[in-house]
């Protein structure tokens, strides 16, 4: 049940792998990008713990000087503090552009160690190794790190494509259910991209993905991955379609921004994104309410939030303070908020003219209060 | 008077315009690059006080938005606070994606700015409008930008091409005498890579450009533009030949990280190391003894130093200790320092098979202690 995804960007292309049992039978994959030069393994503290031990002995064979770094777990991590003690230690033990990068963890190391490998002597080789399915599905793909700043997540960042990414479903049987179903919602925005015949797979085999059948998370793994290998090989510097990747997260950025990062799972935030990116485009007569209703029923049964008060029930959502905090997302461009919506299944489109009563129609469906333009 | 060299990278091409009074007279070429978008203008006190008036009216009618960030001057700038600082006020600022940073300064600035640019929300269009004969001569051009860490210059940085370089070699003028040899310094290094005929019209010139002739320093900037741009368009990423551009710099950082930053101009320790590089080709039998003492008078008529104790008189060099910082340079990989030798005038070679015993009689010719192994 092995899948193999390429993401052609010409001479920056590379495959994603996808497998159970992958990281003990990866020798083959790795030894030619390695070539016996030294790893510098990225993880943090609960991967190197729990799930490097039995990666360790593939590591011994690759690179026999391979180093281990560790990051603290969480959105901490990534910062200028966290970026300049990665890097510090990484020069501390003789780290040079000989060696490889190989980030091991979920979202907060792919995007600390890939920031780390494109900023030591401006480049490393880097090798994602993501074992959290919104890292196999989405972080991992793609060449985006980024660090956060107080004006909001991932605002300094660079591109670097990795020369391969091992997606093994079989260490997502250890996640933390939260963190499945977090990383479930970014499953959800890929099929809500392609079209009915993927979300209707969806449909029917949510049991037995939630179950995490090894076969059932493959397939949902390589249908995020090639999703996003379609639009990041059209789009690889984010000017134009890559956009298309952020259906619901416009939305997401801001209730995350607002409640203070690391309130609730990214993936939650990105679920009550869809059902807001839905919602609004049944509004603006682009997308039949039906399928806003089909949309949030699916996340519901997921058990993803579709409404702020489940995303977060304590404290108030203010309409108004959510929209400024939409213009300091990075889509922003002079002024203009950028929102991606739906037409239909599989039929995404961009638009920076949504007229903003229906904005604030949408955010107040989705349960924040009319805070007016003074709220805060 | 006016040369245009274009930097050929497929789609990330650019020009450098070289001129006299180029910075009153440059809306035709910015205009198209700009776009009325809001210019982030980075600059540093100085160059802010006494050059940017002069630019100011033109920047007005491009950018009517656009806005001044000023880093300090110096190499402190350069470090992971720097960055930071100026990455927040630019946030603060509200500067977003639809920008253009514009790094109008020395090599620091352009360092600075064009790490910024790179990092802020994954890379903004960035232009370069240098105001030393070091930054328009060599670092403004290539893409490159960094910080220092405790380890050494420039270990952490980016790859960000500008749309365009603006050197305008009027502004040279004001320039203190040491910045325009220590500029000089990477002068002679790109008469070296490129050939007889450069070199003999450096000697025949020597004086016009010392004197700042705008002819001769458009001829001078032009030629050192273009060595650049035949490397640089061969290796963008710096994996191979670009190494090249690095003749004398393996040796200039060893001294620079010994000594400590900023106790002497870059090109001053590029001087000295170009005459280290000849000595040593010479010692491995490459290079003609006569033309080893050609580049070494070249540089003492220019007031450049070629050896240890006129590059800093007080305190000891010891050889031990400066073979060890040439172990932590980018370009040592796998624990072998390259090193970039000459055959003869305009034929360059990398070699990292040289005998340790050759290099320390170089080091002994420049001034160095025989401080053993031990050394430090």
């Amino acid at each position: 049940m092995n899948r193999r995804v390429h993401i052609d960007l010409g001479e920056r292309s590379y495959d994603v792998v996808v497998a159970p049992n992958l990281l003990g039978d990866c020798d083959a994959a790795l030894a030619p990008l390695v070539r016996a030069r030294r790893i510098a393994l990225v993880t943090d503290p609960w991967v190197g713990d729990n799930l490097l031990p039995a990666f360790a002995p593939t590591l011994d064979a690759l690179s026999p000087g391979w180093t281990r770094f560790t990051v603290s777990g969480g959105e901490a991590a990534k910062s200028f503090a966290g970026i300049e003690a990665l890097l510090k230690d990484m020069l501390d033990a003789g780290i040079d552009r000989g060696c490889v990068l190989l980030a091991f963890g979920g979202g907060v190391v792919g995007d600390v160690g890939g920031f780390a490998a494109a900023l030591l002597m401006r480049g490393i080789d880097l090798i994602q190794v993501p074992t959290t399915l919104m890292a196999q599905v989405d972080s991992s793909v793609g060449g985006k790190n980024a660090i956060n700043t107080a004006h909001g997540k991932n605002l300094v960042g660079t591109f670097l494509q990795p020369k391969i990414v091992l997606a093994d479903v079989s260490l997502l049987a250890s996640l933390p259910e939260i963190e499945l179903r977090s990383g479930y919602g970014e499953v959800v925005k890929c099929a809500l991209l392609r079209g009915e015949r993927e979300f209707a797979w969806l449909e029917d085999n949510l049991e037995r993905i939630l179950a995490r059948d090894p076969a059932a998370l493959v397939e949902v793994v390589a249908m995020g991955v090639e999703t996003k290998a379609r639009i990041v090989s059209e789009d690889e510097l984010d000017r134009g379609r890559r956009a298309l990747v952020n259906l619901g997260h416009t939305f997401a950025h801001a209730f995350e921004t607002q409640a203070g990062f690391g309130e609730f799972p990214h993936g939650y935030a990105v679920a009550t994104g869809l059902a807001c990116a839905a919602d609004l485009s049944a509004r603006l007569g682009a997308l039949a309410p039906a399928t806003v209703e089909r949309v949030t029923e699916h996340l519901r049964r997921a058990g993803l939030p579709t409404r702020l008060d489940e995303l977060a029930g304590d404290g108030e959502w203010r309409a108004a303070a959510i929209e400024r905090s939409m213009l300091h997302d990075k889509k922003t461009v002079a002024g203009r908020t950028h929102f991606v919506l739906l037409e239909d299944l599989g039929k995404p489109c961009v638009s920076d003219a949504v007229p903003p009563a229906a904005l604030r129609e949408t955010l107040l469906w989705a349960g924040a209060v009319d805070g007016g333009e003074a709220g805060a």
